[in-house]
């Protein structure tokens, strides 16, 4: 399950509520594709935006539209006992794995975050994925804290940040020095996934791929199947799409992409988080259009 | 209201909930204190981490104990709807002015502070202080976006990262030259505040004062009386502390002397915070008895 392409989904918003005609159909859509899993509530989700209530509500809409799909679920929060909350309600569904980010205002010691998924590993029998996104947990792992964390009981996937293509094969080395057999290594950072997954990740947890599950698809397909050059050559193809990702970060740009084929409202990001202006709209649809991107 | 020494009293937790009793104490001891003005649930009072009724209730107990003292609230949290919340709990708790870090967990723009403080502004008829806290919110303000900000109707103050001795005059005036006449600057950063003060600083913003008012007192004192020398003394014989503010933050520090103190529970921060350990709690109760702090 924590191998291949998973996919998430946004969660779009329509006057600071969830719009769930909208989710629902994100959600339906990547069951009906060959993504391998569906994460609703990660950092493209706006997890960290939502009340538990919310959250409690996106889980079940997501749970009733996953198909048989693996329901994969973000807990974390910068309280403990709201991420253990989290969890509950990701197992009340029917998740089949949940994934955990050292969400932080005061800065985290390695203490802190080991104690956070001890307490989280001792509270379910759910598997877990580390979420390590330093870019809004601004907490950074020590490849010896994976090993630590990797060794606690119910710990399945590391999500790890992007790397470049130089790197990438002695970064997952090194990885996968640390952590047992049985836990899986994912690439995050669209851009940086097709130099992942040809440096040997297992996984591929993909912000695009919520949205536009072929593009990703090709990459992961070319990558599995033993054509590194057709799995870069395939991201190459999206040097645009990752330009803007750079420029904007992926959310802004993914919701606009979104709203842009209909797939959801005007402005569906949760304030303060404003969209991309009208000029940046226009440079979206033009890489939406041009790589042949459509609703269908 | 916006000058002089705000105090910033934890917000005790026990049990993963608020200490009622604990926080009340502290926030009596500020009432009967020299300081000009109480501010709860800001970094020091764990602000993030709690929920929305466990923020009303905290406001509501301060309310009850600041006595004469204007009370000022931390509003900040990731949605622009739980922060307008926040405004109308302390709206309704009589509070007397609030306090707005741009939290961020995906990296904000300049576009969605200024929208947030306008949201907020436009909301309210309180009068607001914008937090400037970049080692928790990760975002940094341009000296221009000050300007933009303060410009806003029901701007008051801003609190200022902490500055360097040598920059601070340079800093101060520099901000000086953006913002309305009527809008004070507050220093922040403990450690800095005499520095920040001796350079014309209207308020200081005190994590230790919350916990400690006499010290920060002294400090204050010796500034507005025209003795820079002396509030720079009592700052260098509270270097002790400083430096364990540098090496832990100030917040797991402060919650140590506050426990060591007998003014707060054993382990008082929110998990996934934990607290200093065994050897670090030894070195913090060394500093307070050395430094002659006492719960008196």
């Amino acid at each position: 399950m924590f191998t291949g392409l998973s996919a998430f989904p946004l969660t779009p918003m329509q006057d600071d509520a969830v719009d769930e005609a909208a989710f629902a159909c994100l959600v339906e859509r990547l069951a009906a594709s060959d993504v391998d899993s569906i994460a609703v509530l990660g950092s493209t989700g706006s997890y960290a935006y939502l009340s538990p209530g919310e959250r409690r509500r996106v889980v079940q809409l997501a749970a009733a539209n996953t198909g048989s799909k693996p329901l994969i679920v973000g807990v974390g929060a910068l309280r403990t006992s709201e991420v253990l909350a989290n969890v509950r309600a990701a197992e009340d569904s029917g998740a089949a794995g949940i994934l955990l980010a050292p969400v932080s205002y005061q800065a985290l010691t390695d203490g802190d975050v080991y104690g956070l998924f001890r307490d989280v590993t001792d509270a379910t029998d759910l598997p877990v994925i580390i979420y390590d996104n330093p870019g809004t947990t601004h907490f950074t792992f020590s490849t010896e804290l994976y090993g630590q964390i990797a060794a606690l009981p119910g710990i399945a996937s590391i999500k790890i940040p992007p790397v470049t293509a130089a790197a990438a094969a002695g970064r997952v080395s090194a990885v996968r020095a640390v952590i047992p057999d049985h836990v899986t290594i994912g690439i995050s950072g669209d851009a940086a996934a097709a130099d992942g997954l040809n440096a040997g990740c297992d996984a591929w947890y993909s912000a695009v791929a919520g949205t536009l599950p072929e593009p990703a698809l090709a990459i992961l397909r070319a990558a599995r199947e033993g054509r590194p050059h057709d799995a870069a050559a395939e991201s190459a193809r999206l040097a645009p799409l990752w330009e803007l990702f750079a420029e904007h970060g992926s959310l802004r740009v993914i919701a606009a992409v979104a709203e842009h084929l209909g797939f959801a409202p005007r402005n569906c990001l949760p304030r303060p988080l404003r969209g991309l202006d009208a000029e940046d709209r226009r440079r979206v649809a033009g890489v939406v259009d041009a790589l042949g991107f459509t609703a269908g």
